[in-house]
């Protein structure tokens, strides 16, 4: 039953004395409502699952697009106004890039506005990969969980914002805050055009956002809701070593020659240890110290041995508490070999000195780590290694490519706003998490409009993200629709 | 001008009394006549040439079979009886493997019997990959060098043996041996089927062999002739290092799981250093000591460190000296690092920390290191070290493949006859070599046939063979079947 509001008048101006209460108020009845349109969010879901916009398949484009349609169709319905960003040609196919679908809901100056990030489209998927059932016909067991790609990334959380609202309409709330959407097409392909958009808009589209959130990321596990405050970055780099003028066979010149192999082998060793521990010197240096307050967070949060493995298929973690676990993949970096460039790498045996290789390895980077500082660090231990091997060959290390790490301030109100509306719905404070890997985009907006930056996920750690029989419980998307609605309103009160 | 001789009467019976002295007065005939053949001999190399029997490729298999029907006709128009083995199917292609061809010239019990091996199968060649010339019609040069796929691997060398046998018979000389022939067309596709064969023929088709003469390698350098003593073995090992069930994401687990390439790349690291020094313990034990005797052939070996730097393009040998490059060679084992499987090997960047590694290396083994012995060297060595990295993952050392090193005894009358031709022919001693690969035909002859093997080569170290314009130089050709002849007549008197 709706209620006599004016909406061309703020709920600000209309609830002025008791605005608290009357946004508490009016959360109940939202979150009330949501729990009334269940099939109706789940329908919304199922449609959007049974369009397969594969950004990665150029074939599937057009279904990008139809589902970028779909989107503005819903989103219209809703109230808001649309406008689609072409980003030009895709560089390596030459077709057209998906567009951007920006939305805006709301433009009262006295509501704070939230800018809104999703992705329409998907990884790849078929049956004979190993579904359990057709990857894009949403299936909603009686357990819960719904299989369909796309189902938890993204569509499900992206949705959800379309949900709040439609439930905020059908329960007569007005929306608490301004609404500003951004959804892409290509997330799953590179993200391609959308940090040039994303600074051309900042004080354009975007003008005017309070802060932004981001529902792409899970939780931890699957029985406890997170906030996620930070990502590590990533500085990958490689080291050439060369010296012969072609490959050479290892039965007539092995011993008489030095080979590029044996001397990228040393190096590589030299950089990190089976116990994990970063070997270049300095580089643990300028890691941020490690605050009792920081420290707190770790115990309550809901994770276990077990989780790692069976996340790994195997007891192979390098520590063996849950703590000192999660402090390695968050807040400590880490350096992985990736692998070796033009040695051989084949099945069976083939007896070549190989002349030209190059070794791939990274390093994740976390606060306050400098880039530029590094890169030097990491240049010098190089150079200085390759002195004492003594070797006639050629070394040149080089940076392949980086990215920053990105640690918000969870004390801000866009952290606060998401713990209260995680209490109110789900009856407990989340965990706060971090993340090993990077999302370029959260550093993107942050730098971009210089406004806090919240992940505020929707699914389970077990979703299948990427994978096959991908899901997300239906308890997931109905409590997140709440969540992000009450989140919200938490936001216009705190 | 042919002289009376009664072919029916072999050469020992016409001239018994004075058996040397007429071996030698048919020797200076036949190399006369070798000069006044040239033309023919390279019509006879032409013609081979023409035939692109490459054996990789099975759309030219029937080439292949043409070069055996055209090494037939003629060994039957020179005299020889022929025989053709078929080895059965091609295993990976399943159709039929080329012929043995197997021929005898002469039954006299009174001769040695001489079994010649070479092959008549060739590398893959085509203009398009760089040949100045077209790689299958003989072209000859100004300058001598014969420019055409084959030419040094291995038709001129093999038709030597059939030109040696054409001058004899236009200098009305008779042969001072009996030949046997095992000419075979897959050397370059790893000789399928012949070590079989061999094993079947020893006290069959070639029963009665006395010595063995190889013509399938050449002078280390580019003026001075050489027999080849010597190869070394080839142990080759992989080293598997697993830990979780799939790659895993180095931003999501980076820091917080043992990870298998850390691990391999220690290993790989604790077997060699840059300096090209075995890092296993107890392997240089069982490395025959240098005599003086043996250390004296080196000083006289035709070889420089430009040599060296020509043939690798680049200064980078481990040695300044000649003979610590040809020994590091030769007769000490060495040990190569082949490359990774399983890790990331292609261009750019993947920030993946595979599951599943497999370390490639191989050791050079040499007299008197004894196979077994040095697998269980090379595992304890790696269980050793294994221990010390206290990682939870699993490594499994594996054997790939092995073979054993060879060396002659060059004190032998084949070796003496061959170097008495060589002082005829080229008015010098030859060199005494070795060759750091392995020629697995070489010891199977030797172990089948239990008869000393000898490698006599025709052409030069800068041949270029399984390379673009692959060459042979006129008088390495002439002069080379000169050789052939003459050290079939020194045989006869040795």
């Amino acid at each position: 039953m709706e209620k006599s509001i004016n909406p061309s008048l703020s709920l600000a101006a209309q609830f002025t004395p008791q605005i608290s209460t009357s946004i508490i108020t009016g959360m109940e009845s939202f979150i009330t409502q949501v729990e009334g349109l269940e099939e109706e969010f789940i329908e919304r879901l199922r449609k959007a699952v049974n369009i397969p916009s594969v950004s990665a398949d150029p074939k599937l484009r057009s279904k990008v697009v139809a589902m970028a349609e779909f989107l503005t169709s819903e989103l219209k319905t809703l109230g808001f106004s649309v406008e689609h960003r072409a980003l030009g040609k895709q560089a390596a196919v030459d077709i057209d890039l998906p567009p951007v679908v920006l939305a805006r809901l709301g433009n009262d100056k006295k509501k704070k506005t939230v800018l809104v990030y999703g992705h329409y489209d998907v990884q790849p998927a078929a049956k004979a990969d190993g579904w359990s059932t057709e990857p894009f016909d949403l299936a909603v067991k009686p357990s819960g969980q719904m299989f369909g790609r796309g189902a938890t990334d993204d569509k499900g959380p992206l949705l959800g914002w379309l949900n709040v609202v439609e439930a905020h309409k059908k329960a007569g709330v007005q929306m608490p805050v301004n609404l500003c959407c951004c959804f892409e097409g290509m997330e799953e392909s590179g993200s391609e055009g959308l940090e040039k958009l994303i600074i051309a808009e900042a004080n354009a589209y975007f003008a005017g956002v309070d802060c932004v959130c981001i529902a792409d990321n899970y939780w931890l596990g699957t029985k406890k809701p997170c906030v996620t405050y930070g990502l590590r970055g990533c500085s990958y780099y490689e080291i050439e070593v060369s010296g012969p003028s072609a490959d050479l066979h290892s039965g007539m010149f092995g011993g008489s020659v030095g080979e590029p192999m044996t001397d990228l082998v040393q190096l590589m060793a030299s950089l990190v240890s089976s116990d994990g521990k970063i070997l270049i010197p300095g580089i643990m240096d300028q890691v941020e110290k490690l605050t009792d307050k920081e420290k707190a967070l770790y115990p309550e949060i809901s994770y276990s041995m077990d989780d790692l493995h069976s996340a790994i298929g195997a007891k192979t973690g390098l520590f063996d508490d849950p703590v000192s676990t999660l402090m390695s993949r968050w807040r400590y970096p880490s350096l992985s070999l990736h692998g070796i460039q033009g040695a051989f790498s084949g099945g069976g045996a083939k007896t070549v000195i190989p002349a030209k290789v190059k070794g791939k390895f990274s390093i994740r980077t976390v606060p306050y780590m400098d880039m530029d500082k590094v890169d030097e660090i990491v240049y010098a231990h190089l150079n200085a290694s390759w002195k004492t091997l003594g070797s006639k060959n050629t070394m040149k290390p080089g940076l392949v490519h980086r990215g920053p790490w990105w640690k918000s301030n969870y004390d801000h109100t866009n952290y606060k706003a998401a713990a209260d509306a995680t209490q109110r719905v789900y009856g407990m404070t989340p965990d706060y998490t971090r993340e090993g890997g990077s999302i370029p985009v959260t550093i993107t907006f942050e730098e971009a409009l210089q406004r806090n930056v919240l992940l505020l996920p929707m699914g389970r750690g077990d979703d299948g993200a990427h994978s096959t029989n991908e899901k997300l419980d239906k308890s997931n998307y109905i409590n997140g629709i709440k969540l992000q609605g009450a989140y919200l309103h938490q936001l216009a009160i705190t």
